[in-house]
């Protein structure tokens, strides 16, 4: 895998990552593709709307259909028909947030599977080996995601393995054919000492490229954006930087300004699945019986293949029927909309004018919406 | 609307039906888009699948969306972004099978909703004014559809009011703008005597073509195809000729066999969605374990999507776990098969070589199958 950085303007970076499968402009955002699928939709959906690369969740793959079972059918990329790169998670944060919790020890983090409570042990070593089997381009160690808030000694604890783990997940590594980039997971809770800690402990094991986790755990938003600006600031320039499960649009234009490269993030897709479409004016629930007649697409101007072609009335009649079609058509408009959110972004950056582009999507962004809900829809998603 | 019939092959007919919105060549199927859409699919999958005509059901609309709110925005085509032909049935069916039945009357059906229990009175001309409202090129007449068996006394009753039902269509229907064709609906039940009194009626109106309802309702599948065999030795040949409602891949060619020219069924659909995979050999029930680890696709040969793409071990997987996808894939899969069935019956029509297909096709479908579920899997259809 190949960084280049092509420009700065401000905090924000115009970047270039060269995986073995393909090539991702940055900043990006990787649509999430939980199970070996981006819900509802084919990876020619996913091309058509932009998409460069793709994220895939270790814990839910591993326990369904099972790695070994990917592998033996040619790797994930080949399972789900998809030709561009893929980067995998740890498996960690599922374990934290979705499987009935065991011990964490040592050696690592025994957990009962959400789906029919069988019991594990997720180690660093087993961690690499899933995501070898899988054969994402881009790997990550194994670590512990706080939620906000712990107390200092706790988050120290909590650290001090993450960074023991993060030393064995590269020994592991190292065994792999050398085509799979790792990066780092930058821990540490809502602390800048043990940020900056974490930050040093990471950058010096080298690592391919740094993941900042634990933040939008819960904590007030100018903590989290004053934290990335922190991080930002310490991190190797010539190392792409990937803010984990972050966020909404407004969420991504700051931390693109705080030189956040790549996204990840359910929201674009789940909260289709929830009815609710973003635009640049805001968020539109398409349930609401304003729309009932509206022959208007959810957005103005839009290139998506939903904007071209459906109006919000009929999306509201497939919505409120629970038509499979509505949850597919407006996760391609969300993905679109996200993935022209980043090339918007990264033409400002081209021309110099992010500052002015911030300014004027944040304060459009505010006009109008009708509220964001995060409620889980139809099935789980990351 | 414009029906010619091309050549004749034993029972079997080749034609070609020439709409206002397109072309349709027959003998040919028609996907079932109950609520303004086929379940999971937008018009350009049913393009590539090869659709030329969709079927909507009155009922469904009228009671949501509604029939007004469709012709506001410009009528069902408009709505669903369909750029072909469309058929209406005229609601009668699923006000016996899905709503709260009330009185039926000589004015019309009494129902109630089975969304909300609202109360409805459902009237030939009120049939006939909804399929207006959405604009379909095909409308049929409000009729009674009995279920099998029911007394001779009963079904004889039953089809006079239908036959007087269809006396007041047919008057309703000439209010309109002279775009639509109307089907005449031929009933009776299991009795030739009353099938053939049916006929008479129907006929002696004069509609643009003609539908065979009530059969596959419970009757033995001999009786069935008895009754097809006499009616279509009685209607107009230079007629275009609908069975309704019917069914599987075998039912389709041994009904053309007898003369029919078009179909629909939720079938393809539906079975998609409860995991199954129609192929030449019979039906693929995906969850199976045996499709665990199959690298193959759904059907060896087959050129649609899924098959070109996925693995039926994907597919599985997908349908496990509970992805959207799934049915999305199953359902292009499906249709497709059905589809590129009617495509080769019109070839082996046109080549003579009809009675070998139907020999062929019969011998290899019954070889394998995991057996036909038609239990409703996400939603209702029809």
């Amino acid at each position: 895998m190949r960084f280049e950085l092509l420009k700065t303007d401000g905090g924000a970076r115009l970047g270039r990552l060269t995986t073995p499968h393909g090539v991702v402009e940055t900043p990006a955002f990787m649509p999430v593709g939980t199970q070996g699928t981006v819900k509802s939709l084919t990876p020619e959906d996913l091309r058509q709307v932009g998409a460069q690369i793709l994220l895939a969740n270790t814990y839910h793959l591993f326990l369904r259909p099972g790695h070994r079972l990917i592998a033996e059918l040619g790797g994930l990329r080949r399972f789900m028909a998809w030709e561009g790169p893929i980067l995998t998670d740890s498996g960690g944060f599922q374990v934290y947030s979705l499987a009935s919790l065991g011990k964490v020890s040592e050696e690592g983090v025994r957990f009962r599977s959400h789906l029919d409570g069988s019991e594990h042990l997720l180690t660093p070593e087993l961690s690499v080996e899933i995501q070898q089997a899988l054969g994402a381009d881009i790997i990550h160690p194994l670590d512990e995601c706080l939620a906000h808030p712990v107390p200092h000694a706790e988050t120290e604890a909590s650290l001090a393995r993450t960074l023991r783990w993060a030393a064995r997940s590269k020994a592991a590594h190292a065994t792999g054919d050398g085509r799979q980039a790792m990066f780092g997971i930058v821990q540490g809770g809502g602390y800048e000492d043990l940020r900056r800690r974490a930050l040093e402990g990471v950058c010096a094991l080298e690592f391919d490229g740094y993941a900042i986790g634990g933040l939008a755990v819960g904590e007030p938003k100018p903590l989290m954006l004053d934290l990335l600006e922190f991080t930002g600031a310490l991190l190797p320039k010539d190392r792409p930087r990937y803010l984990m499960g972050v966020g909404t649009p407004p969420d991504l234009v700051e931390a693109v300004a705080r030189g956040v490269d790549l996204f990840d993030c359910v929201l674009p897709t789940r909260n289709a699945r929830n009815g609710q479409l973003f635009t640049g004016a805001g968020v539109v629930t398409i349930k609401q019986s304003r729309y009932a007649a509206d022959p208007t697409p959810p957005e103005q101007g839009c290139s998506c293949y939903t904007c071209r072609k459906f109006s919000r009335a009929y999306l509201r009649h497939l919505f409120i029927a629970r038509e499979l079609l509505a949850y597919r058509l407006l996760s391609l408009h969300n993905l679109h909309f996200y993935l022209a959110l980043m090339a918007e972004m990264r033409t400002a950056i081209a021309g110099e004018a992010f500052r002015a582009f911030e300014a004027r999507f944040l304060a459009r962004y505010a006009v109008s919406s009708d509220g964001v809900s995060s409620e889980d829809p139809v099935d789980t998603e990351a």
